[in-house]
């Protein structure tokens, strides 16, 4: 059955005649009463939520706000009756990274603090520099040229991609009725078709390339020719701006110069005044530090042990990442995923779960990286996608569910092609549809740390969420904080993991799996 | 006829038999099809706002920015042909004030650097601080005394008015046909009945009045307590915030503590993390320098003299205000108005205008402060509404004209409750309905300098405008910026401006007025 249909089931059908799907669980409808009156009326989720973001502080892979991140979570999963409870290396990750003093501003023609922070990874200024600008556009290659001895001891401006301007479009939404239809409607067959990119697709890959190779270029040249540091941006708005995601980590990187991301509105200032021919001055002192003592990433992860004494070897997991960027607390990304998956364990422990399988969290670290922390994790306990040479472990896992697209309430999941497991989250959705979550697509979703577990064969899922601003204002920006966590939308999505993994861990059987994938050896250029 | 209904005529009825508004007039239509042309085919609006904006810099009363603009704006009227440009005295302001060093961080528990600014006319925190905070709350005033003996050597934090969230509603609009229905249809007569503010209006205002007088004690006892300086917030998102508009810029005002307003996502991390008990320390630099050697205020004016020999010895007035706040560079606030007033004389004169009346430019100072610009200027050349003793220019102004609601197209004209304007308008509109601007309404408004003259029985009016992000991104806050300045609604703008202004000037009446009022003398409390 290749064209499976999911309808939007009410939830007062949840005490019809079990399905198919529904068969073979222990799984008790009291629990999920348990689970929905403490998720809702106890949740301590935003607490939670609190110490992830304001009191760890942003969380980049291998800084101090990630150490604090992983010390707090160990402790508090296990002070919620958690256990074997670890800060668990995944591997070598590269160098940790922390901001110690960020300044920026105009000093001629006349005063003006600027909004930025230090790219990650990039250097001090060793002291306080005030230095004139320059700027620097590149459509091509040929284009660098022009700058040759233009740039020593100058402070260099890159181009703004997309100007900000008044806007007529909310930043946040919810998926409507019809998205979500959409999602439901999707058949993996006719979508297969279209797996490989379309010209229109692959066009826009070769000119991101290109236009990543001209930036690197860009920025060797201006390294070379002598310049003091850049500022550049990747968009934004009203004080909001993106980070990049792409940095020297590495232990042995070559140096690079001393970088900031601006805010559109500040750099654009600079740009404008600076072609009329006014001389911009500008004043910066950045301080950065790098730890190279621990090269290792972590993982933290904590059990709640299984109770059949069959089962109970088998593992029902749930994670989300705990690493964020680094010029704000990550607070749509990733701390809400964190703090729910860290709500739906209290919630079980507190409902007094007692589960066939065992449980287990994992907060992945460096998922910003390249889902370093997951990838790392089920190479060592699962298999290593490379070889495919599945280990021990690799048969023992139920399920892995995630979630890491922002704060919004949970509205379905994505079954990712999975057509046997699909009619199963329908059934388990049945209790929530009141919580307006009753969607199972067949989509694939991707960027994110179900991924690790799909590419070994492991049956790994992500929720649909509601976008609300994620992919406008928050995701990566310098404004994912914690006003962007409404309280509600925490509390829904707490309630569903739990009762996912709950149902996860009481069924007879593990979750079916697709076939295995074949081995991908890494490609090594 | 007191309920005048005005309908959008479409641009085509232009060409019709001459209403009776539309004889006793030189104007030349061959002259607005020029007016329309420059204005749109060889427009310099957005030169003239960069100029304004990120080349004066922020313009706040008495700064050097403004007087930066004052000097620029008198050259460039100069050096588009106008004559008898001046920058005019209008009386005593008080201190200028710039900011000439911003910085503030958190240092511990962490590093972050922090969004917001001076508020203006605060001292400097002589050289780097590096202290503890305190939240400060007080819904009354008994609640002042907990904090006594707490805030000595604190950096004190004030509460945010209303946090931020995710958006679901945009931040930019414009008027709709049914928005301007309302105000066409609007009749002073039915209005007139609630002239005296409704019982929750003058709750609403009496609770404003009352929480102004806690802030002042608040801030009293703050300083009192031996703070070293004040955090506070007024609103905002996302980068954004709100600049206030109360300062001691008076000559002999009292010292106050240096304060910074805020980012309100930056402010709440601060006010969670210390209600949580974790010691947060800020680093906070100001460096202010007031100016007191020259206490005046001052307006720009210039002129393109009139041509008729009985007619040149009156004046057509067009205006709007030059000031601004201090956090950014008052783009929508209002360079976008005194941009559009000087493209509106440059279209003239580029078109070759013989106006039959002077037609007189004023860009007005310290008007965020009270008006003060356009008051003292009325007070100087036409009557102090204070005695209603009328100066001999009174009789000479046909009318004024005033753009200060942000950078939206014109939509049509207040009528300011002069009902034998309103047909004149209509017909002025005619040739411009095509352009979306076609409504006429009696209604007043408010807030900006027009009201200087209307206080005195002059006639003055005010655009509608489109209101795009004014009251909601850019009005006051740090985000004021040429961003928000759309050209094709400041080309559209200065083509009707440029349009009236020369009816103005060649009607063979001058506007009617309304009658005169009666004395007010000032309030002196």
């Amino acid at each position: 059955m290749t064209t499976l249909r999911f309808l939007i089931l009410a939830g007062s059908l949840a005490a019809a005649t079990p399905t198919l799907a529904q068969q073979g669980t222990k799984a008790d409808p009291a629990m999920l009463a348990k689970i929905k009156d403490e998720g809702l009326n106890r949740s301590k989720v935003m607490e939670t939520a609190f110490y992830l973001t304001d009191v760890c502080g942003p969380r980049l892979a291998g800084s101090d706000g990630l150490s604090r991140a992983n010390a707090w979570t160990k402790k508090q999963l296990t002070d919620w009756g958690l256990t074997n409870a670890n800060v668990e290396p995944w591997g070598t990750f590269g160098r940790g990274w922390d901001i110690e003093k960020s300044y920026v501003a105009m000093t001629a023609p006349y005063y003006h603090t600027l909004i930025g922070a230090p790219k990650a990874w990039t250097p001090s200024t060793n002291g306080a520099l005030k230095k004139q600008v320059v700027v620097v556009k590149a459509a091509t290659e040929a284009d660098l040229a022009k700058y040759q001895g233009q740039l020593r001891d100058k402070i260099v401006l890159f181009e703004v991609p997309n100007p900000p301007k008044p806007s007529f479009e909310p930043d946040a939404r919810r998926h409507s009725e019809d998205d979500l239809k959409k999602m439901a409607d999707f058949k993996p067959a006719a979508a297969a078709a279209t797996t490989t990119p379309a010209p229109a697709d692959a066009e826009r890959m070769a000119a991101r390339r290109a236009q990543f190779a001209l930036r690197t270029k860009l920025t060797d040249m201006v390294q070379a020719e002598g310049a003091a540091a850049i500022l550049s941006t990747r968009g934004g708005s009203d004080g909001t701006f993106f980070t990049s995601n792409g940095a020297p980590y590495a232990a042995d990187a070559k140096p690079v110069l001393p970088e900031l991301e601006m805010a559109p509105e500040d750099q654009l200032r600079l740009i404008r005044l600076a072609e009329a021919g006014i001389p911009v001055e500008i004043e910066l002192e950045t301080r950065t530090r790098f730890q190279t003592q621990d090269l290792k990433g972590y993982n933290v992860v904590a059990e709640i042990p299984g109770t059949d004494k069959k089962l109970k070897s088998e593992v029902v997991m749930l994670g989300g990442h705990l690493d964020s960027w680094h010029a704000a607390t990550g607070a749509t990304d990733n701390a809400a995923g964190c703090a729910i998956m860290m709500e739906a364990v209290r919630i079980l422990k507190a409902s007094g779960v007692q589960p066939r399988r065992t449980i287990r969290i994992a907060l992945w670290g460096e998922e910003e990286q390249g889902l370093f922390g997951s990838r790392g994790y089920v190479k060592n306990h699962f298999a290593d996608p490379a070889t495919m040479k599945l280990l021990p472990e690799h048969s023992t896992l139920a399920a892995y569910f995630n979630l890491d697209n922002g704060a919004g309430k949970i509205r379905g999941i994505y079954a990712q092609g999975n057509e046997a497991a699909a009619p199963i989250f329908q059934d388990w959705l049945q209790p929530f549809a009141d919580m307006g979550a009753s969607t199972v697509t067949l989509r694939n979703t991707g960027g994110t740390d179900h991924l690790s577990f799909d590419a070994v064969g492991l049956p790994g899922f992500q929720f649909i969420q509601d976008p609300l601003d994620y992919g406008t204002r928050t995701h990566h920006t310098n404004m994912d904080t914690y006003e962007r966590l409404p309280a509600d939308d925490l509390k829904q999505a707490s309630v569903l993991v739990a009762s996912f993994v709950y149902q996860a861990a009481m069924r007879d059987a593990k979750l079916p799996r697709k076939p295995l994938p074949t081995a991908k050896p890494e490609n090594k250029s």
